[in-house]
């Protein structure tokens, strides 16, 4: 990665990057969508939970849906922008099970359809191979704004 | 993922999951290593700084490297630990990319042998196919610690 990185970590850390919004997140894809739930699994304060879940629907991350009539009640579920952050939880718990846990978590991704543990790579398409981060660059992209200046 | 994940997104938050520390890690993978770059493109306060990369260096994600020696001076460079945090990264890029620059990002991280735009994928090796958070579970590791209890 060279020094002309655009600015795209740093937009997602703007929706994103706090701690709290982040187990929440895991805390989802972990099937938990009701707000006791997630309060409960966290034991995160309810006014900061409250504040994460208001931000994470506000940037259409996550949306409120009505389960049941009487009494109304609520649940959180990810939206397609949410859902696809799972390449970033997958590779923080990768990254986790590598060097923090000593190699012995009791816990691994599996594939549910064939049980094999799943990979997580950045790879070429073009060379269909992996590469690592000392191969990466950032280029000019072809991807021109409609009605952009001349 | 199921209810059962492990702490692993947890132990690398407790390591990587501040805002700034990241930040100063993309710095580092796209070659910024003296404690005045990264102070500079950043725009952050010194006293966080040196916070900031004295607990890489204590968490072995960095190392503290002597490059001069009158006078002394020294510069910060990623260990394998830290390297191997680049799927992170490379994933909240990918996603800013996607869903907060309203596709408009100005540059794209290519291979750097080929120029070929990178790509970043959840896999399944077994059954040879990508694979999304809908069809991800975790289960029991058969990785056992030596010397556990019996």
């Amino acid at each position: 990665m060279d020094r002309d990185d655009p600015s795209s970590i740093q937009l997602t850390l703007d929706t994103v990057g706090d701690r709290w919004t982040l187990l929440i997140l895991r805390a989802m894809f972990r099937g938990m969508f009701r707000f006791s739930e997630i309060q409960c699994d966290l034991g995160i304060a309810k006014n900061l939970l409250s504040d994460r879940l208001g931000r994470l629907v506000d940037n259409g991350v996550a949306e409120k849906v009505q389960y049941q009539e009487r009494p109304v009640r609520f649940e959180y579920q990810l939206t397609d922008k949410g859902r696809s952050l799972s390449p970033v939880l997958i590779a923080l718990m990768h990254w986790g099970d590598e060097w923090r846990t000593d190699g012995l978590h009791d816990k691994v991704l599996v594939h549910d359809a064939c049980g094999s543990p799943i990979e997580h790579a950045v790879r070429c398409p073009a060379c269909n191979t992996d590469i690592d981060s000392e191969h990466i660059q950032s280029t000019a992209s072809t991807v021109v704004a409609s009605g952009g200046n001349s």
